[in-house]
């Protein structure tokens, strides 16, 4: 069995490709790798890798992991700056026993050493973004955070291993040196090729007070299917939220058991993943109100979402 | 109820004032904070705050993290420089909603805005530890890293909230920007008011491996008492290191009730722990092959440990 998901419509291509990979033999970490490499090489995108967003200051920090699920072992960088492909920096630091997490100039470092190609990660329409923004808020405070999009790619390769990649360039207009869940290990991301893996993308600081992608792994553990596990732990988090006081807010979660099912589940009203695991990749949705599962997307599911 | 434990015999004159505080109705946070400050303000802890031992290039760079049990937030400073009270950087950023979490210069100019202490982290003596160990790298690799040793404090108050704190300058020796599981939520720390809190210490790559301290709070939140939870978290990742041809490693956890009970666990031959949860505070001891729990520390336990 091999199989691969891939959070929103951005994932598709990656996604699509990578399957392909992952049928004539490729392992999970290539295939995963890969695909998110290719939304971060993307500038239409503008919440993962080159054209993302930047930050307050108007510098672009890039949030990237790694996890091997058969040496349950994880590389990530945090805070960088200007590397091209975040996720490949990560991929090398998951090789190691010892300092596999980096954050900035030390992250920016380790990618110079490995021959890693740097990038200005700002584009044309990402600066002008920026400073739309700087003007807006020098007028009044921002409505809300936007751009709580990151790339989370899951995949089973016929050997039976596992692997889990996410990227970021964090939320737009954020605080210097804010860091999410993406490169948080249980929170972003969680990989252990026995039991399955999970990974998570919506506003970060939310999806780390529950520990999501490790709660959803842990639910496989105990016998849960992909979709049980997401639906339960999103649903234990947003119930938490309501007791406080708070609103469901925007966290969508995916995941994939050893077994090439997978799952999804989501407090936005729609959420968009790529996905293959029988002959072809499609692109799938869930919804809030949908307690049962996802569905083939149809053209007029994707005409509102990224 | 009221309760307090915190990591290693550094912690137990901290835990001793603060178990007095919550005794005349302190806050849970704010014991916590006050008894990981008062071990980053002594330079002859080494692996902690003021005096901490320098990575490779003979900066000092802080994590530190605070999370409030019942509001279900945290905050976190990683990778930042000349931070006096890291913890207190921590405590504060965990009133907010987004950008909680921080990096390197973000998380110093956010020190510096908040009015907190800056200070040269660096002594005489650990300047002098790095030399030689600089000096000895030139010869061959450093045989290990050592130092692995950070500081967490866990506290319950006569309200029922729980509150996590942990605080280290990291591995001797690391790679410049290398981040630990300190101030990782679910791996370092947890704490859920409900169920329970737990922090880890030890080699921090490990530990995020097996997200102890979501771990061992999700296994209090299926009924098992904090010993056994720290007990079978730890087992659990212990095991699957054997089958992977790896050593135990070195991973200490330890863990609070909302009930004031506690519990620890640990790789090492023995592991020390300050604890109050009767009338006073103590020094207390776990070892590797005691799976049935701690016991009150004799001085002869102390003579070799930190």
């Amino acid at each position: 069995m091999r199989a691969i998901i891939g959070t929103w419509k951005m994932s598709f291509d990656g996604v699509q490709e990578t399957f392909g990979m992952l049928k004539t033999g490729a392992p999970a970490g290539e295939a995963v790798v890969r695909a998110v490499s290719r939304v971060e090489d993307e500038p239409a995108f503008h919440s993962v890798g080159y054209g993302g967003l930047p930050g307050k200051d108007g510098r672009v920090t890039l949030d990237a992991a790694f996890m091997d699920g058969r040496a349950l072992r994880m590389g990530g960088v945090m805070s960088a700056e200007n590397i091209r492909n975040p996720i490949q920096a990560a991929y090398r630091l998951c090789g190691r026993k010892t300092n596999c997490l980096l954050a900035g100039r030390g992250a920016e470092e380790f990618a110079l050493q490995e021959g890693l190609a740097m990038r200005d990660m700002r584009t044309p329409e990402s600066v002008k973004r920026w400073r739309e923004a700087v003007a807006a808020q020098a007028e009044k405070e921002l409505e809300a955070y936007r751009g709580h999009d990151t790339v989370c790619v899951l995949a089973l390769d016929e050997s039976g291993n596992m692997a889990a990649g996410t990227s970021t360039s964090g939320l737009f207009m954020k605080e210097p040196g804010r860091v999410g869940d993406t490169p948080i290990i249980g929170s972003g991301f969680y990989c252990d090729a026995r039991f399955g893996a999970a990974a998570a993308t919506g506003l970060g600081e939310d999806i780390m007070r529950g520990c999501l992608s490790y709660e959803t792994v842990a639910r496989m553990r105990n016998g849960e299917s992909p979709q049980q596990a997401c639906q339960h732990a999103l649903d234990a988090l947003a119930e938490r939220k309501r007791e406080l006081g708070e609103d469901a807010g925007s966290i969508s979660l995916i995941a994939l058991s050893p077994r090439g099912e997978f799952g999804a589940a989501t407090t936005l009203p729609v959420f968009p993943f790529a996905a293959g695991n029988e002959e072809t990749a499609a692109l799938y949705i869930v919804e809030t109100r949908d307690k049962t599962g996802f569905r083939r997307a149809e053209p007029e599911d994707l005409a509102a979402v990224d």
